[in-house]
């Protein structure tokens, strides 16, 4: 028996069909900088992201693209695809001729973001009690899909990025986030300077996360509203942010290299989420 | 003026030549099962197999293979390598021919490991007060790279692995534990019971990291020797082990993905050596 989704499975059989030219551009770019185009690749990504479809107005789905041999162990998941968006199925010489080889996993949607006003509207829509990540000058795709993740096993209410971080809706920061980039709100500010003074005016606590840091982590104890500010690797936080903000320590044995950044924001928000008294 | 060191310098014409094999043959299997020899990559790595050596007998360098145009960068690193052990020099045409194009940093070892004759002789060396890592089922060589990294960090004083994990000394593990898998000791047991079973003969208590674990991390205060048990992603540590040892649940937001189990290695070793007080 056929399932109900199936019906409306479109059969493409030219890789350069114009409509899955989106995928085909996958190769060079990945739809880096086409506006809030993004791809969405796995499963489980799919599943996130037709979650975050129906649970927020963040993301919506604009087209699927399926290795047939695919469709069956998508079980139900194709009928939750909304009515207008079309799914297109593909045999494996098709798709890997158009996609790329070995660039997908059978199944790849292009999906819309639908960004915050600005950021100052971002802010203003978060409750009371608040805990963020800051995200600045993150330019590893497996870093800042590492940030995520936690945050997202952490329950923090989202992740702010400074306009140096790298794109977290990259198919790479999407699938090492296990979906997370899709579930945690986000919203990219401008210089990281602009960036803590609009999180001071809106109370946050900006708490820079550096290996020089003058208050050791395992004593803070938050206030209401806290953002965890966590520079790239090698360089850090610069020298003049972390002059004037409060910064934790994460202790660590003497004379050791520091802690991988996502790590470093996983330990600072277990424990920041646990001082706060938030549900974890 | 010509470094010291230059005198030494062995220059390599040929992609084929028999002093180089161990080099030619990382494109297809990395050295792996090649007894205990294993390759070095990149000057951070290099330079950490020069302090193992000079720190441990743990690590011995056999032969190192530079790029022409990287030996200036290197400075004095090279005046440290024994004068019994070859360094090979080569231009890039003929390094990329032999290594594989974009395979290496221009800056390669081979090194052997000497492991501990026994895993008792290993546990019977470790200090009364002790922090382990007990690594089952990692098989994916960033994870278990960021496991060393973190008890580098963390300064635990090794890592034990059961059969089925991958290989700490695969390049890529080398280079996520930034160095720390040549600086950590070591030693691989046999199956998971036999590993906690050995554990436990030596006064260790095991907790497994599970998002299963019954008492919460936050308020686990470890005894004198503790090995924090970290199983494979997905999966996850065995229901019968999970059954008869103490586990340990690092809270989190409900209804949320687990963390990374990288990660999860991180946070419990920080909470671990603080509650040990040990030197961090």
């Amino acid at each position: 028996m056929e399932r109900s989704g199936q019906a409306r499975l479109i059969r493409i059989e030219d890789p350069s069909d114009p409509r899955i030219a989106e995928f085909t551009a996958m190769r060079d770019r990945d739809l880096a900088g086409r506006g809030d185009l993004f791809i969405a690749e796995g499963k489980v990504v799919l599943q996130a992201l037709l979650d975050a479809e129906a649970g927020s107005r963040r993301f919506r789905i604009e087209k699927a693209l399926i290795l047939e041999n695919r469709i069956d162990g998508l079980g139900n998941l194709l009928d939750r695809v909304d009515p207008g968006c079309p799914i297109y199925v593909a045999g494996r010489v098709v798709l890997d001729a158009a996609v790329g080889f070995a660039m997908h996993r059978g199944i790849l949607a292009v999906g819309r973001h639908v960004p915050a006003t600005s950021f100052t509207d971002f802010l203003s829509h978060l409750p009371e009690q608040a805990l963020l990540v800051a995200a600045c000058g993150i330019s590893n795709h497996d870093n800042l899909g590492g940030i995520f993740r936690n945050a997202g096993v952490f329950g923090a209410d989202g992740v702010v990025l400074d306009e140096t971080c790298c794109d977290p809706l990259y198919r790479k920061a999407i699938r090492v986030s296990v979906g997370a980039a899709l579930r945690v709100p986000f919203c990219r500010a401008g210089g990281i300077g602009e960036l803590i003074a609009s999180l001071s005016a809106h109370g946050f606590e900006v708490a820079g996360l550096s290996p020089r840091g003058t208050e050791p982590l395992s004593s803070y104890v938050p206030g209401k509203r806290l953002a965890l500010l966590a520079g790239t690797e090698g360089e850090g936080l610069p020298a003049e942010i972390i002059e004037r903000i409060k910064t934790l320590k994460i202790e660590q044995a003497p004379g050791m290299d520091s802690l991988n950044v996502a790590t470093a924001s996983g330990i600072a928000l277990w424990h920041a989420a646990a001082r706060m008294g938030r549900a974890i």
